[in-house]
């Protein structure tokens, strides 16, 4: 773990590990415009742009508009793009400023809108305020957690209701690795709160590990399962949109996603994730809200 | 306090309080476009739209459009709209489902953007996933609370770098008073962590009180006040976006606003905030990006 970003924003294009992450390809004329193909890494298991996959996407492509760091970005999903497509990301900056670049990002296949995002890039002060509410919760290190196969046990792990029907050729699971990480402490137990150990693997993990703000929002999208839990069932959702701002930069194999439930009403709810570095550091904060549906239920309409 | 909500979404236009608080005018020939007036309540104290008038502005404008009640909003703040200008407001229903519209709404002052947001609208299912992951921090009630004055006791109390050099004459103080609510449990307390009690008053408050989306965002725009305390010092912000996410509709007069600075880094800071009935309901969650400043430094440059 390092303090200082091994993958710097390069001049033009996204960071390498973006790139491999991704596969963004930025349009050589138009630093406002880059494409990526649907491959099976970044679908769900139905074979579907995966929500991480999206907001990545859009907080990478701010970057290399701007060529400035990711603040924040809100991506609403919109509508799904299948395994194979070309999503086209156009980057808009509605106001650039000496220290902040507030941008629009849109996902389209085939002029089709997929995804819409809102969002900030920004460069920190050195003299700037700097600080950290929440404290890390106590779990074991990732070494002595086991690996953790999604909600039930039974879905291939990207909490999609889709991940039910898992196909194990297609998903984020084909380049990350979670583990279950058991809350240590009472005072952090609560209905709904839950912590998994991320990394990437395979061809797509950096060598030494780097953290960039698109591999967080990449790996963070698990947020429904939490919120089902504060319901009280095992259950699965659908990502209505997929936030995260962005905290300290500290290059780390091992993402803490700490997940927290908060509401939920007639299917509908919301929840949030905090970000860390096994050494206690805020790498970045994230929101969604989903639709929510019982594992059991899904399992029964797909014949399981 | 009721469970229904005395404030129902009706047919056509915004809802009775929406209309009161905002001033909201629907384009009799097309439920996509409103508009309203940037009225003393809605500013700054620098007599600015203020940030929290764009959110309730952005929910309430997408319960018109689609009929529907508010899931979530996230209202990118771009530009400023002064004090007397007319602010259009256009909704783009980007998917309609069953259950949920997606939308994407623009404010713009003359044809210039000021403030953009992605959203949804949604009905809520009478069997769906019911649940709340958090618990309401322990209080005195706001009887027992004493009024606010902002941050350092010196602003209007908007948290806005502006409210320094307050116009008694403008800012939402007008129409909204807040309690300092200190947190009882040695539990609760982190840096950051803080907690106000806000209601309506004067002519917008509604009698017998109603909850809605919108007015929940109106109230609930003091997020960098918190940033500021997680990075130990007394500071303002400027928001970059106001985010709401819509949990349990309880009618109720005094909303606690249980705020929490989540990570500053370089003057630029993340934060949630909670929103609790008095009988510790969740009505919702917000969180928002802002640049931050030290309040002194401002004092300094304002003179004062």
């Amino acid at each position: 773990m390092t303090d200082l970003a091994a993958d710097p924003l390069p001049r033009s294009g996204p960071r390498r590990l973006d790139e491999r992450l991704l596969g963004l390809e930025p349009d050589p004329g138009d630093p406002g415009r880059l494409s990526f193909v649907v491959v099976p890494h970044l679908c769900r298991s139905d074979g579907r742009l995966y929500g991480g996959a999206a907001l990545a996407a859009s907080l990478a492509a701010a970057e290399v508009a701007t060529g400035r760091p990711a603040l924040w970005s809100t991506t609403q999903l919109v509508a799904v793009a299948d395994h194979g497509d070309r999503v086209h990301v156009d980057v808009e900056v509605a106001a650039a400023g000496r220290a902040v670049h507030q941008v629009q990002v849109r996902g389209r296949v085939g002029g089709r809108l997929v995804f819409s995002a809102v969002g900030a890039t920004a460069t920190p002060g050195d003299a700037g305020l700097r600080g950290t509410g929440p404290h890390m919760p106590r779990v074991p290190p990732p070494d002595d957690c086991e690996r953790w196969r999604g909600p039930g046990g039974v879905t291939a792990g990207d909490g999609s209701p889709a991940g039910v029907a898992a196909r194990p050729e297609v998903g984020h699971h084909l380049v990350t690795e979670h583990r279950d990480a058991p809350l240590l402490d009472a005072g952090d137990a609560r209905p709904g709160r839950m912590a998994l150990w991320a990394r990437l693997t395979g061809d797509v993990a950096p060598d030494p590990p780097v953290t960039t703000p698109a591999m967080l929002g990449f790996v963070a999208d698990l947020v429904p399962l939490a919120v089902c839990r504060a319901a009280g069932v095992v259950g699965v959702g659908t990502s209505l949109d997929n936030s995260l701002r962005v905290g300290e930069p500290v290059d780390t194999e091992w993402v803490l996603i700490d997940l927290e439930g908060q509401a939920a009403v007639g299917g509908l709810g919301h929840g949030q994730v905090h970000l860390w570095s096994p050494d206690g550091r805020l790498l970045g904060t994230g929101s969604q809200s989903a639709r929510l549906f019982r594992l059991e239920d899904f399992l029964r309409r797909s014949g399981g």
